[in-house]
């Protein structure tokens, strides 16, 4: 089973994400654990103060060595982690290579960032891997976290109801996903396209291609590349 | 003040994150007004179904267009949107000058995908604009909506403490934050640089914009090629 512990200082915030939809599931099913740690308990600051000013000056403040050292040293004195991540935008953008790859591991640690960032210490010493979830700036590394979280537990084993649902994914072959209709045919006069009440599976499949393939290549001309160089 | 209307299938999950931290700051000092739409709420079947097979089969299950189409309607009798943004994978990618550009909007409606997909018909009738957050696959929609809201909230004047903040985040010039230390100076024998403590601001400038430099180059070449063109 694989085990997430995610560290804030606005735990608070992480919960109704993981309480519903996939998450859940997956912790109902037993398939993943998941534990949401308050940086601030573990403040020796008399009013549990977990940030400080910057060095030499600047906006913003900066989350203090001390409650993430001793949170990080609390949490991996019960077990091994394969990584200890962070959330922050400086930082290489995840993909869903970085998804599959730590859905195979069995401890994790997220790290999210909040203020205006972290003492680059706790990232010298404690951090094995920093992820950006994109070139736009958040208030904090939950929303990413969370995002991570949900990326990686929705691949393990059994938590997706439809075994097949993954494996079609966009992104799964470096396409993007080709449309969907369902139910009625006729919608305010908006009817599907005729191919799709034909029946002829052979022919769905290539129209379905060709239209992950057009797609691809007008909105995202760089993963059409890609999918041309793997060909 | 910018209303935005988060519309999903699974709204519980929405909760924390919009109770919390800075979406929060905002909507309590009233320069964010932000409502989430239950989807099943307006669904006409007996069972409030709001998903079925898709045409064509496949896997998963496709959101109809029936609820959706008569909660936009809702909401368009009340207000004139600027956009309806649908989160979804197979779009262009989000970046903060999206964020920049919508944050200087009245009313936004964020559609929420979920299962499979949506019916296409929903996204070329309403949707006026459609974002992916990044190349990776999640079980839905609401991650995304609440990750651009925050982007967009942030943004908005009043809402930081720190005005400054915000102009001196990562890519604002298009390059990668510096290093940011707090105290204390030296913690379990790790130091921080010795130029921090030297008072010489003129000098900690020139280090940090370099260190920006460095840093995006090694991490981000793409971002320091667009950094090198704009000089």
């Amino acid at each position: 089973m694989l085990r997430i512990d995610l560290l804030s200082v606005v735990p608070d915030m992480l919960h109704s994400p993981l309480d519903h939809s996939i998450i859940r599931n997956a912790r109902d099913k037993q398939l993943a654990e998941i534990h949401v740690h308050n940086i601030r308990k573990y403040s020796t600051h008399k009013h549990r103060k977990v940030d400080d000013y910057p060095f030499g000056g600047g906006a913003g403040m900066v989350l203090t060595p001390q409650p993430v050292f001793d949170c990080v040293d609390a949490l991996k004195s019960g077990r091994t982690y394969d990584e200890v991540i962070f959330m922050t935008p400086d930082a290489p953008v995840f993909t869903q290579d970085d998804a599959n790859r730590l859905s195979l591991c069995s401890n994790l640690m997220i790290l999210c960032g909040h203020y205006k960032g972290v003492d680059q210490r706790i990232r010298d010493e404690l951090i094995t891997r920093e992820y950006s979830i994109g070139d736009f700036v958040l208030s904090g590394g939950e929303l990413p976290a969370l995002v991570v979280t949900d990326a990686i537990v929705r691949l393990l084993p059994g938590v997706l109801g439809d075994a097949e649902s993954a494996l079609t994914d966009s992104f799964m072959d470096d396409l993007l996903d080709a449309p969907h209709y369902t139910r009625p045919a006729s919608y305010r006069g908006l009817e599907i396209p005729e191919i799709l009440r034909s029946g002829d599976h052979k022919r769905i499949q290539a129209w379905r291609q060709q239209q992950m393939e057009d797609k691809t290549k007008q909105l995202r001309p760089d993963l059409y590349k890609q999918f041309l160089n793997n060909q």
